[in-house]
């Protein structure tokens, strides 16, 4: 049985040591949504033609928060990351409510990979259309939030959902 | 229609000013879960009667993570919180899965509401299972992430989902 | 004379003591601007008109410093703001160059006065214009920047500039 | 038998909700200190007279680590500091050796204790000077730190050591 | 004509992705500089022979701010700095006012350039001297802020001004 | 006689350059303590078994310290750091009170040492768990704190204590 690396021989958790593995390219791609209603979708929609917009407020939170997710995910490695890209699409919702789709790719040249950079990215970006547009509606529902794909591990092989 | 109060005139993002709010007491709370296969059930199940196990990191992760919310969200008030609390329930997932819910209740004195604060705890929780997690399986999925209750606001009246 | 409050007997610096001041509302607004050249200005002002632009990532990146004043001014109090809004002008420059001038407004409640979150939130703002924009030229030039107002204080008279 | 509250019902630790309390003139004084050899202790000495010095940058250290002892302690709360102030004493240690005393004394209003505030300003110091002269000699050793006084609590009562 | 690479397909700002850039040292010098009145000359050059100084704080606040301009420029790739050195000088300013000329140089090895660290440096340095004499005045002002020169890039080549 | 590199030609601290030295494998550790009396030290047992405890919570917080030391001591590199072990041992101590002994090593591959994370992070662990049971007694003492060992220096050669 594949065993829970992040604990050390007293049964406590670590931050693993990942000095012997080599630096290699590493690639994440996450993804997570936010299902608001017709209100909201609107008052986004409108605002993204002008000067400022909730989902640009929203991409700078996902890129900032995936540069301090070390400092989030307790044993998370520090990785200084090498780009950081953030999209968004609308999709159909449930009964009549519209889903925004947020997807992170984040990239490093590292010993170890960027899967929580790239999922705390997407966390903190839908988090901040929460916050911008709860005057609205506090209904809204994040998620679901997971990893699309990785590249780029020695020990672990590649991802893809 | 109600309007998107994170904007100014020129249609940009502030942080709107909550200077003329009264300090009352106020409430919230939060849930989030995480799926996650039977194997890795039975890691943290296990691990929680040693001296260490992953909910309890990821409790500490989930109320530091609520302490600097305003650092994460960025239209989001700094607020002294006065008290946060964290709690986890395994209920049956699909084909064979074990669902965690996480749900985190966050309590304050101050003019505006902590919504967010609950919501950033609940979803550091579960990016830090993920995280703690990953080397057995990087398909589990996070959310939904929604809030349950807030009290105490006095311009918006109280919520409950 | 008046004297250097920020130093203790031993001749050191310290945070002084202002919990026998009384909390009052309290305000200032500060400017800050940056010379770009003629292809700047065209790119941020094209860039306006979509969905992203220079100048609402410089606004975010504003309002999130005010929030941590306090960690990177050694001697400033930790004050939860309760509102900040910043906005941007152009005016002409010298030589075929543009201004952008940049105004940030901070409120509270507090013992002690938000000039400092006023200022470093248009240093960030300008910063982060000069960052975006340094592929094109890196001749920018950021300031003066100033306080313009500010209000409320107990101890010290109201400010304008 | 007193109990430890910094557990919530399932035995987890929690961050206490103190919002019940009132808020109060809360004091607290810590100290630590640093034993360092005699080599080390002349160049902290002749440095004093000059423009920069090790015990600068120890207290701006200890200062700025106070203000964000909440972000250090998992389960200390957050408050805004009203006042920091850390002082310097020589003393004789052992065989030769000098011993720095470092003092800090923190105040604030609030509804709970700053007891951590004052310790970790005096741990920040003490580390700030072992960094700046460990090129001299690694055998420095920090401690004993403790708690001298704390005042204003209503649940608990003032300590003295 | 040259453009912003801050942005992604989709006209958003990204973090840019520089992994396939090689690794070179790289260094920066930017400077800013303050206007005080004759009254805050006086009382910072006084301060200067004591062991504690207005200057001796603002150094430590440019360098410790360097090493965060990825917190608070948002898409400033986080970079591990190997050196950084903050210097002053004092020259003749407007009718009887002195300028305190603050000059920042940041050193690292990595695939993109440390200007806005540099640039950061100074900037924070200028705003600890402006909050640490504004009791006695807050007419100072700061500026102008600019890059002096940058070496090391591959892709963009050396700037002097 | 050696001398202080943490200061410049003007006699004031500086981020010491340290991009010409090679990137190796640096280790160090590091031990701190904490003396607690009878009560307390049934209570941290106690817990034990339980599925949270003190000595979890502040094993978490010396990780997350440990990783954050460059932002706690000024003149600190930032170094992403690779692993980091926090381990605990009861010892006996004076007139019936017992000692915690507080052990951290911290690896990583860099241009310069982490004898300061690794006492940063056991500062920060006596620290979390002075703050979990302070409401049975605030007689608690921290220390000695100083460093093991480390390993993997070029120009410094390798301390054992």
């Amino acid at each position: 049985m594949s065993k829970l690396t992040h604990f050390n021989e007293e049964g406590r958790a670590q931050m693993v040591d990942v000095s012997g593995k080599p630096e290699t390219v590493r690639t994440a791609i996450a993804q997570s949504s936010i299902e608001v209603n017709q209100t909201i979708y609107e008052h986004i929609s409108r605002h993204k033609v002008k000067k400022g917009d909730v989902l640009s407020v929203a991409q700078v939170a996902g890129i900032m928060a995936a540069k301090k997710t070390w400092d989030i995910i307790p044993m998370c490695h520090p990785i200084p990351l090498k780009g950081i890209n953030i999209s968004f699409e609308w999709e159909d919702g449930k009964e009549g409510h519209r889903q925004l789709k947020i997807t992170a790719s984040v990239k490093t040249i590292g010993n170890t990979g960027v899967e929580m950079e790239a999922l705390t990215a997407v966390s903190a970006a839908a988090l901040t259309v929460y916050d911008m547009c709860k005057a609205i509606d506090k209904g809204m529902v994040i998620g679901p939030t997971y990893l699309v794909e990785k590249t780029g591990g020695v020990s672990s092989k590649d991802f893809k959902r």
